[in-house]
């Protein structure tokens, strides 16, 4: 059968043409203004968004329960960092299998109120059902966004540069870390890497500042992998984009592994669950992206920049193009 | 372990007590002010909810896959009926199990296209995931309500009619008919049913207007059973209800069903998925309620009235209580 994204570009992206803001379901979240009887009324939008996961499949049956649902509102509340809205709260649908114990439950409500704390949202709606089959969790999220505010994939310009906050690659260390890979890495680098799957931190305060501020010019979450997603800027706005690979921002966890086995660099570059920001940026207003960092204290790293074109290259220090393949990315 | 309420009550509410539109998760969906620089902006508040369905629990597998999605749109639109709202759109998340085919998705989708066009709404977003267990759906719809209007179950008030729209019992016997239950019942009733059983009618136009001309004192609809949720009318309004068994509106299907076998009329009171409007109103407003019932041709049947109180009690047409215990419905 087809992939993923050719299911729902064939079969559910049609659902959605009546809806402008979901923009053909190509962006993190969609878009919302309410109506009044004039036409659409206050001076914010609506931003909504849904993620599932599934035992087994997303997550391991025996992850600890606190941090299963965190993951699941902190997925959701980076696609809305990635459309630089502000967090208001979230609906759950859970069906829960019928041996599951209500320890179990416990653990797991406990995590989500530990993170409505952090992030300043609620619940505001819910559904328990009960099934013959793996736990099965969804998650919709919604937020608000000064109107015409809104961060999109699609509106990068050729000569941006191109942005990532944080590290790259801790997501796919951290799982391989949890399922008993990296041998060798000293036990406090597996623990930052396998927090940082488990817990990513949505950059809800920079997808914030950098809708209100209009600094970028297009911006997603790194979910599918830096080179996938910033395919994905680079296929939407019509653009080529080139990755400059020895600037790409890894942790000390990551840079271990990689000065152990630097072949595994391409690897990284196409790891998704990091959920970072990407975003593509005026060359001219670097020293605006440079003031952001130090106010947020997070760093956001330049790691290559928009052209005309189509395509995306990957270049090492000195200049030579490096393969992609295999690493999820496809050429387009 | 405890029943869904218990576990929603016990887990779950808390984590809505800083959502005030979400009222405890008690309310058949939440509100949700957008806020401007100085607070709430617009005239119009956001209604959201979710509904989940797993194969073989909620729907049986081999359902036409062209009525699943549509009940399931339907039951969260019924969710904003009840609160008044004028539905909008909704997010789809959908698991399907690895060896489902292309057809049935397409069958899938097409279903949601119809309804689409019926109900006015466009899919704004969506996650698919693969799953190893049964195919498990979940729905987030939202819309709109003029500020301050929309319905609750929590606010009727004593002397109050109670109103039901359409007809009782017709979800219980459908599902009974599907399963090839219902012997000696003519096949027009028994296809009337089944067909009401898988596409319920969402009644948004009344209680848009239940809500916009302040008809109402208090909706919900019903999805536990006529008896179970004037339950939950009474006892989120602090009061007690009275049903006139004789005057349920039936079905002419339904009424048959009876005429065999009058003993199982308590088991249609407290049957679920009829996905009427239950409401109150002031006894001096009923001949706007008959007005009403004619513009939008929907029978709305006066079947009992609030009281001081708690509890809720049934009557036969002679007077006699009747006892609904072993339908769903739990004395509180």
């Amino acid at each position: 059968m087809r992939g993923e994204f050719e299911l729902i570009a064939r079969y559910f992206a049609p659902l959605a043409e009546a809806a402008p803001g979901a923009q053909g379901l190509r962006n993190d979240a969609a878009l919302v203004d309410l109506a009044g009887p004039a036409g659409p009324a206050g001076d914010h939008s609506l931003v909504l968004t849904v993620d599932a996961m599934v035992a087994g499949v997303h997550f391991l049956p025996e992850d600890p329960p606190e941090t299963i649902g965190r993951k699941l509102l902190r997925v959701n509340l980076s696609d809305l960092a990635a459309m630089g809205a502000r967090p208001r709260g979230y609906l759950l649908a859970a069906a829960f299998p019928r041996d599951i114990d209500e320890a179990w439950i416990a653990a797991f409500a406990a995590g989500l109120a530990e993170d409505q704390a952090i992030f300043g949202v609620a619940l505001y709606g819910g559904d328990t059902v009960s099934t013959p089959g793996p736990l099965t969790l969804s998650l919709t999220a919604f937020g608000e966004v000064p109107k015409d505010r809104a961060l999109s994939r699609a509106t990068a310009r050729a000569g941006d540069l191109v942005y990532v906050s944080g590290t790259i690659g801790d997501g796919l260390l951290g799982l391989e870390a949890l399922r008993g890979g990296l041998p060798g890495v000293p036990e406090d680098h597996r623990a930052y890497l396998a927090a940082r799957y488990r817990l990513p931190e949505p950059r809800l305060e920079l997808g914030r500042r950098l809708a209100e501020d209009g600094l970028a010019s297009a911006a997603l979450d790194v979910s599918d992998g830096l080179a996938a997603d910033l395919g994905h800027i680079a296929e939407e706005s019509g653009l080529a984009a080139e990755i400059e690979t020895g600037a790409v921002p890894l942790s000390p966890a990551a840079r271990g592994v990689l000065e152990a086995a630097p072949e595994r660099l391409p690897e990284l570059l196409g790891g998704g669950d990091d959920y970072e920001l990407l975003f593509t940026a005026e060359p001219g207003r670097a020293g605006e992206v440079a003031a952001l960092a130090a106010a947020l204290d997070l760093p956001l790293t330049a790691v290559g920049r928009m052209a005309a074109g189509r395509g995306l290259i990957a270049r090492d220090p000195a200049g030579a193009e490096v393969t992609l393949e295999g690493t999820g990315w496809r050429h387009f």
